[in-house]
């Protein structure tokens, strides 16, 4: 008889039992990484290596596992969003849009060189030179804001760079697509960075003073959890919109939490709700990047070379590019910035899918690339741990450890 | 150049479109029904009628969208459950059985007589029957915690006779799908009920006193957010294995958080960090019952008379049988009992898709039990909501107003 109900209610039970997988797994594997003092956001991707199919194949990505990774994504820089003032972000605008645009040609003109000693054609190295120009802000905000940094003067450079990055990632990925096809249509690219630049300053600019004077009105609303909701309508609306665009669909949500910041600070209930749903989502984005490794990609030992070269060049050009850009801070915030730039996760992966979409790179080297993808991701925590020991925590958090929370306590207790 | 971009992101871009239509529009329903004096529940379902398929088009139900709301209303149910403690159900226990014994009985009945009447087969009246039998206790108990009224001693009754219904409602599916299929394996049907008994018993009885055990240990955890990975790893664990026993999901995620609602109490951030995700998610549970009606059954009068009286009959025999097994209580609470029970959701829509799949009933008669699934989850709330005026809120709240919070703010601030 079960085969009765199992015939309706097969296929979504299936599904729970994925989401079950990979919940656990990524917990489990977090909960063993914090305790050999490693950066739990590796763990969780590691369990995605683990339980997918290269592996135990118990989970698969699939429609479902992508969106929920992400939503997962999206509330992760909508958080991070949360705690960023836009005074903080135009403060270290013009340092930031100097790491951006180096982190954007060093790699570039890396990762095309490396291409063409390789012997590859020249659309193949543009592609991979533009897989390795679009940073993944999402792991570095998870790792900062586990330790309690995103206050740190660092911490903003690299999302503002972030923000930056991905607009001249979305050019240089139009120009590359736009020469692989055969004509590129200047009017249209310029066209699109105008939509792009005037998005971000909209929302940045105009957004934060709208807000703030409406949430008192908001919070009034009769249904309940006005700010909350308000929040989850703006996240999910900037991010369809900063998609529309061409834009990553987390750089929308991202300026919807900053421009929620001023008005969020005396809300801290709206504060934790937001976070359990980012929690609840974050380690479906994070087991997804992990499932995506394709470990069949090693069955030559040219490709292992060309993943380990390529790894090497993406790393190194970030860390050289981005750090050039902060050099005046010093050493070692140089290479705070530079590595908290490294990880290029889901971004390099749609880079690559969209080259192979446009049949311009074969799956070798989109096997190469998703590896590079995955490995700069995990490269990333642990340096970062290290490059940033010793820095003053602040009272934020997001992904960390006990009693804490958002607002501490103390805090709480004043406003509630 | 969008073009290219959207060639890669162009199905993710227009999933979220669609989560974003379903969150705004229902949120803006909520809103409007509550200035109306109307649940805001039933404006949300109403939202997936107005921009589904059937109207304006701006949202269908897909794999996805059912999915989030499978996730939503497990969530639902795993947040009553924490704010019900095992003893409160069983407490209530015989009369909850009596409630669902004769909500079951009577409601089968009547269906099935209502399509003998009708002229159908014998096997098209026994699936009525059936669906009419299965009471999907997720809208009301949004709309009583929304009122702060879960601590009403009609609302355990209300939970406790929801969970033998649907493990009675189960036995009665198997029974009448083995018949459709020609014979019936006694055997695994017993083999069934005593999985799911044995099931409940063994969460209800030694899941609590166990959680309450590891609760100081799971906090401490390395990897943070301790009793929230529990409560989602539960959550979504117990789902799973009901499903697999073959009752539904959202029992075993109240099962699951009823085991926590002892050890949750110390937890307030837990709370609100579930609420967060509960909030987030039910809006997709409720607007896609509504976007699965189909308003083109209603091309023939026969069909309209046909959805007018199964809807009256499924309402009356509820409310009749389930009111009788509660009638010591006195009528008006005995009518809150058969109210809160009267609303069929998804569980009734799951009959008729099994139904369907086994070619038993048609299209028309598939549209006739959607109509009445819809309708009978629309018709409760607001008389629930006249039932219970006057009863004295608790602070509990899950879906309501203002300020307010899972927990009073003094309360929070002795803990925090």
């Amino acid at each position: 008889m079960n085969y009765f109900i199992g015939a309706a209610m097969g296929e979504e039970t299936k599904v729970l039992l994925t989401l079950f997988i990979m919940l656990a797994a990524a917990k489990l594997m977090a909960e063993l990484f914090e305790r050999l003092r490693q950066p739990a956001v590796a763990g969780e991707i590691l369990a995605g290596v683990f339980i997918g199919p290269s592996l135990l194949n118990l989970a698969a990505p699939s429609e479902i596992t992508s969106i929920l990774a992400e939503i997962g994504v999206i509330f992760l820089l909508f958080n991070v969003g949360l705690e960023t003032k836009p005074a903080a972000i135009l403060n270290v605008g013009k340092r930031a849009a100097l790491v951006a645009v180096l982190g954007v040609l060093v790699p570039f003109v890396g990762g095309w060189w490396l291409m063409k000693i390789w012997n590859s054609t020249s659309v193949e190295s543009l592609f991979v030179g533009t897989a390795l120009v679009a940073t993944s802000v999402g792991i570095t905000a998870r790792v900062l804001s586990g330790m309690g940094l995103l206050d740190a003067p660092t911490a903003r450079i690299i999302l503002g760079a972030a923000v930056i990055d991905d607009i001249l990632g979305l050019l240089v990925l139009a120009v590359v697509s736009s020469m692989a096809s055969g004509s590129v249509n200047y009017l249209e690219i310029l066209t699109t960075a105008a939509l792009a630049i005037g998005f971000t300053a909209l929302v940045t600019l105009v957004g934060a003073p709208v807000i703030t004077r409406i949430a008192p009105g908001v919070e009034r609303l009769r249904s309940g959890h006005g700010m909350f909701v308000l929040g989850l309508v703006l996240c999910l609306g900037l991010s369809v919109a900063a998609a529309f665009i061409g834009v990553a669909a987390i750089i929308g949500s991202f300026l919807a939490g900053m421009a929620l910041a001023e008005a969020g600070e005396n809300h801290p209930k709206m504060h934790r709700q937001i976070n359990g749903v980012t929690e609840f989502l974050v380690p479906f984005f994070l087991v997804n990047i992990g499932m995506q490794l394709r470990l069949d990609v090693f069955a030559s030992s040219s490709v292992i070379l060309l993943c380990f070269l390529v790894t090497v060049v993406a790393v190194a050009t970030k860390l050289l590019g981005c750090g050039l850009g902060a050099i005046s801070l010093g050493l070692k915030r140089a290479g705070q910035v530079g590595m908290g730039m490294v990880p290029r996760g889901e971004v390099g992966i749609i880079v690559a899918q969209i080259g192979l979409s446009l049949a311009v790179i074969g799956p070798e080297l989109y096997g190469v690339v998703l590896f590079m993808a995955v490995a700069t991701t995990l490269i990333a925590p642990p340096f970062l741990k290290l490059l940033y020991a010793g820095e003053p925590a602040a009272q934020q958090e997001i992904g960390p450890p006990d009693a804490g929370g958002i607002v501490a306590s103390e805090d709480f207790c004043k406003i509630g």
